[in-house]
């Protein structure tokens, strides 16, 4: 499973910290005593899929490198309400300073992972993968992405820079299917995969003939996706993708498309209820 | 109304840029002239409260200072489905690289407005203000606190730094209620208001006698808040916080509490949908 | 008292060796073998206040890992000539080549105790706090505010965010000191601080019947101080501001008001004397 | 003379505005309309020298690059108490926020300007250059050393990076000062001059016969310095260091050195009062 | 062609000019009048291909927004001796603080795209596409990846982000071609495409089994190319690597590989000579 | 010899690895197991002169802190194909993601090191200095300036600030030789050497009269710098500029010039060919 380094994600931590305790935490400052220690637990406080683990921990121990914690929970486990996730154990004061923005991050990852295994399970028994969007939070993709893949889903591209998508604009600017395939073939390097959106079925017809790698069936009616499934036989990968959610997800899996794309993993996760209990 | 400056926001807009285009937009690049030019309608897709407007334009000039923007709604403004909002206009290239940061801002600034609002209708005719937390997305707490403004909430404390906020784990280290809301007046300064978390009536009691600022009633139900009300009697500032929900606001408001905050707003808001629609 | 993180102000550290050594240490680089050990004590070469301690020696540090501190005074100590105060141990050429930017911080910001502590002084007897404002160095904001509290001082506010202060082009804009402050109250978050500056016994009555938190009586003479507190009869906390000089310091404070605000102590405090010396 | 590119000084800016408005200027947002425009003067309240005109000025314009400036005098010119100069014009919010910090700029570099043309003043009629040293504000160098140029000082170093500067410490491991200056020569680059610190007679002969371009006469009394300066003959640059004040720089400076260093210039000048007036 | 947008270059040119202004150009400050206004020419000075006109130019911008550039070539154009390519027009001192900072980058760019357009002129007649390596300078991928482009060559991964590609030391962990590719294809997301490093005739026929996209030929001699080119039978995109420079590149061509990477492109191409003259 | 600090470098390497690692080493995620463990070493491919092994081992720190190595060379060392110059332990996956960001900066420091030698051993038996330019790779200033002086070379001005130089286009602003070099020699700080470009042996003899530390001659055939060299006659450092090559660097060392720049030691030397070796 994709794997997050420290470089990419301490800087994120970096920026939340500096933004949550600014010129101070004037709270913990005047009430805690400089050597008061403390031993606290990370608390599921509801039933989800665990996401970002070892990346909320961090958070303790950049305010304060004598900070240290032990996790009892593995990242895209199941959880459940009361479960013990890790033991953070350190100085009082830079636990309560941290606390809230390592909440933040873990309750946010979680509520994505648990999401995207909602979908997961009403998609079991197909051969669909749900994939997630470029419709992620300014700034958290690489973890909201990580996030995905703890709750079983997979990554569609990261950006705008690792496969080609052309959508509806670039085919008006690009002269249609065929051509702005083939100028894409030709163009761009041959490491990237080539998509291309469809809205019709003569469109699906036009994409599999240019040899596009990927088929995106766009806001298609069920019998449309079954249909261009059909026609695409196995000849290009297919993704499903608008109208998906919990109601509808099951039914679009069992069209036959390989991939349903789902915004709603990233932008309207809602967070995962975690706390933090001091002994 | 909280007023957001560029030099606050264009950062975070240029990381988000930086992590969506990486090595380069590929897609537009090989399918639109480098000429071309458009116009784009930033169109609502249904019905909420608009927030970020300009932040969200402001993308598309950071990628290319050529595409200018006219709006045509007012941040705080309720907007129905298919409402144009703002016209686009510039080098279509540069239009749809930044198109997805653009809307990703929107989205989520307009749902966190949109749910503000409505957690507000639902306390009308009460005292009670609705007010936000510190559980809002690392990194976007400005553009959040702002948005739960443009839904006609207020702001509780930016971070740490700007309220003292005496919680339980700071009670357990300063020796209760009294003593601590008495060190914390002691050695803060006067510009800082004194914020004491409260469990039981006889906590409230004696935060009253401390003359804290602001009492938070935490999780109580009704009739303690309705009692804790009364107890205080105008002495200090009062806020409710914990179970808030669109099932319970109404009731709470009508306990008399000055404020209730509600982490919901941010942390679990979902995006509103918006679009760019090009002519 | 006020805590600094290393996460505050590591960052101006970093910069300041940046400054300071550039392409490099050309002279220690020529001049000391690499291995070469030193020990060296950080000497207190005058009278006054320290502050910074910690954050000066986190310096040596940061230039090299290798070199570690012990310290033998705190920060808030008065210290005399001759006192040493913390002794380095590590690599010489790294010691050496970081010794000017920590005596310039430690310097600076025991210079702004030390004068903190001189106005202190000067107000004993009295209710009165001696308190900074924002007249400080751009970027040691939070460096010299944590110093003032060293020499015994307390802090207004951090910034333009913690606290709504009211001053004469705002009322003017605002339509004088009633409607102003009113407005303030309706607008702004509840855990802010409303402060309205005065300059005559008119507006100080004004202001009391709104309600500030806070009155700043600007430039008054000294009978005109006494009248206001007697006036505002602790309805509001009252601050005198201009005019505040050693000479001048004593006798205001006997007039009773809460808070004297004193730029001095940040924009012109001169550098306490301290060196480095080696074994 | 030194002129500084907003390349180098805008980074320095842009931070004190971050530190200075933070979440924002709670102030003006809730009492200024967002499109009420305004006039004010940048006005000088004190006698001094001028410093940072064009810097200080900037920062209104990185607040709301609608505000734009005049400026009615010069870096380096004589200003007088009441004496106008610049005149600040645009959107009043903008202003307001902008003002503390562009005034903090000005009034320190102005500070140093002032205090830097007394001791230059103190020296007319002998040859010797007041100059400064790495006795700086952390982050303000650049902006320091280009002040003591507007106050008619001359520039030291500004780094570690630029000039050879052998002290005592150096000097002890590299053995003495012919053999630490010769390993210098050798091995350092042909644009570097190379400074060394004597403290006797003896080793200022020493110096002259290592060719050494710059002697640093270290806590010399007069007598000293006047034979110091006998023996080297015009064989190297003199310097005189430690001890400078405004009683004793004029004696120092007839004792021919060419070079006086001040710390002081850096360290320890007051802020010069300069205020910002609205129409 | 791919195209290089402003916020992705301009941090490479601010820290370049950062690098080489530091404290001050402390000539041209001496020596040009702030107000003189000078034109220069951007000259060829030998034969090569352009790359980064628009890039290098910027530069000069970026020092003083009043001076202005006009183009006289395009990038990817075949440029001669003493042809100019852009005029450069404003204040003198800026320009001759910006010139070297310019240059460097246009003569390296330029240098990888006249070596690109050598190699790519080799294999003319042929199929095979010249393709760079991730052996580029630090932190100037993108600018020299781009200039690849300007020289006829085309990409391929730009890190180790946008392509999966297994090299030998990760068959080693991942038990040998055909389980390490399954894995990768199980986990990776749909956008991928998979290269995988073969050394033998074997492994090539194991790597077509299991359907990799692109197979990478090691440091084969000719004839097994030309039988790997065989084998596969257009079933997977070939690419040679290995001991191609420009005596072998033609006919490692000829073999029929799909892509020939040449890792000199971008780590050993020497710099194109261009000046800059001023009237 | 100059020596490179963590402080200075780490920035470098940090940004490398952001550029190449992205949004994540996808192959090492998939093929890697996360405890693997591995030794490797770094191996020469060919002769050479080392240059950065530190700077080089330290990007595998940096990625994981768990990876640790052990040098078998020194910088400034000839090396020999097959030579190991360091031993790599720790976590396979870290090790494999941070290799080639290693590797290139190695390699281009290391090709530094070998081209500055070459040039030097064409000097010997003359007293000429082979010096480096600023004609170097944007951001790797000090890389390459301390790989020049691992290969023998030495350093001219590492930027616009550290030395005063003065070329044709300042001299035409200024006013001829003399009246340019003097009102440098007034304007500029104490510690900074002016040098002067001269193209006529009449601006020799005038750059000698005013006393320049340094004259460049610039483009001289051979004649004309033995001419000017007699004509300094040691009164300054002398050097040799322009048409500098393998082929022609003895023959212009035999001319008596103290120093020859050039600018191909850092803008066209190819990469020596260095590899990581897994046992």
């Amino acid at each position: 499973m994709q794997h997050l380094l420290p470089i990419q994600y301490e800087p994120i931590l970096e920026r939340a910290l500096a933004e949550d305790i600014g010129s101070g935490d004037i709270t913990a400052n005047v009430t805690i005593p400089a050597d008061r220690m403390a031993r606290a637990i990370v608390l599921a406080k509801s039933d989800g899929v665990l996401a970002g683990l070892a990346v909320a921990c961090r958070t303790f121990s950049l305010v304060d490198h004598n900070i240290v914690w032990e996790p009892h929970a593995d990242d895209g486990e199941r959880i459940g309400d009361r479960q013990p996730l890790a033991t953070i154990t350190g100085p009082a004061r830079g636990m309560l300073s941290a606390e809230r923005v390592a909440l933040n991050v873990l309750q946010r990852m979680s509520g994505t992972a648990t999401m995207t295994a909602r979908f997961v399970a009403l998609t079991e028994g197909t051969n669909a993968r749900i994939v997630d969007t470029r419709k992620t939070t300014p700034g958290l993709r690489l973890l909201e992405k990580y996030a995905v893949r703890c709750g079983g889903g997979f990554n569609h591209r990261f950006g705008l820079y690792d496969c080609v998508l052309i959508k509806d604009n670039h085919l008006a600017a690009g002269g249609g299917v065929a051509a702005t395939v083939a100028r894409a073939r030709a163009e761009t390097g041959h490491t990237m995969k080539i998509e291309v959106e469809c809205k019709t079925l003569d469109e699906v017809r036009e994409a599999v003939d240019t040899k596009a790698d990927i088929i995106l069936l766009d806001n298609m009616p069920l019998e449309f996706l079954t249909e261009s499934v059909r026609i695409i036989g196995g000849r290009a990968t297919t993704e499903a993708s608008g109208g998906v959610n919990l109601s509808t997800v099951a039914a679009i899996a069992k069209t036959g498309v390989d991939l349903i794309s789902v915004g709603a993993l990233t932008h309207s996760a809602p967070a995962l209820d975690i706390s933090l209990e001091f002994d």
